[in-house]
């Protein structure tokens, strides 16, 4: 079975250049944020760096995994609400942060795989919370949340003046 | 005058491999982070690629400056309790944090330095309460809450055994 499209790959271009998960950004980390069952999945495995003090994960790397699986998430959620799912040719809802918040539960062993696991709750029509659980070999270290927004028309007009592409 | 010392430049070598402010991890960030009257204060311009669209700053980058921020806010304002000053020749307090709440008032513009201001709160002996605000430009863009825990001795044996010093 084909591996399932990542909402992240069917961004458009021009919303494509995020640190966190933009497809465009080379430097960037690149997070894929997917469907499994009714929740979504990131899987990250840090880079050799990205520790906080040797042997752990940096926190703010682990925000920024919650960051990007909570608007990806909330993209997911409101696309398929929409009769869609990612690779049907159809381009997903963009969403922005509006409030992140994070519990380091336990400290996060760096050297395996981060699995990002999301529910997704709907507050409004174009506002949704994003409930996260991030995984390291199977030890649930960290949890966060996420309410994301529908872009607003005002923040798209500014990258379309400012835009690389 | 001298610039004042950070504190990210006297934590003991052991803790600073951290991507976000530690002064031998060479491919992270490099916060610093100094008293400036009773406020603290990191200022940060982020790099070409930390966007999150075009022309605006990556959220999870911002987390980041957060979250060292006010983890070493954290540690100047203990260190200070206990009568003493970044370079006085005394080793700093070690803070991780418990949680963070990141508050994403409007877009943050990319291509101009970020100022961090922290004001500290304790909660504990062993726990404070850091308040942030992140300005670009002078204008407020970013609000910002840490709780820091002094690190656990379990967590420092840890560290012991893996550190690659």
């Amino acid at each position: 079975m084909a591996e399932k499209t990542a909402v992240q790959d069917v961004y458009p271009d021009d919303y494509s250049w995020c640190y966190g998960c933009g497809k465009l950004n080379d430097q960037g980390h690149q997070f894929k944020t997917r469907w499994n069952g009714e929740l979504t999945e990131t899987v990250y495995t840090p880079e050799p760096e990205h520790t906080a003090v040797p042997g752990f994960v940096y926190g703010g790397l682990i925000a920024s995994l919650i960051d990007c699986h909570g608007t990806g998430s909330a993209s997911l959620a409101l696309h398929r609400k929409n009769g869609h799912e990612p690779g049907d040719g159809h381009e997903p809802p963009r969403f922005v942060t509006a409030s992140l918040k994070v519990d380091f539960m336990k400290p996060t062993p760096h050297g395996t795989p981060l699995r990002a696991v999301g529910t997704m709750e709907e507050i409004h029509p174009k506002k949704w919370k994003v409930h996260t659980e991030v995984f390291a070999a199977d030890i649930l270290c960290v949890k966060g949340e996420v309410t994301a927004v529908v872009m607003p028309e005002s923040f798209l007009k500014q990258i379309k003046t400012t835009s690389p592409s």
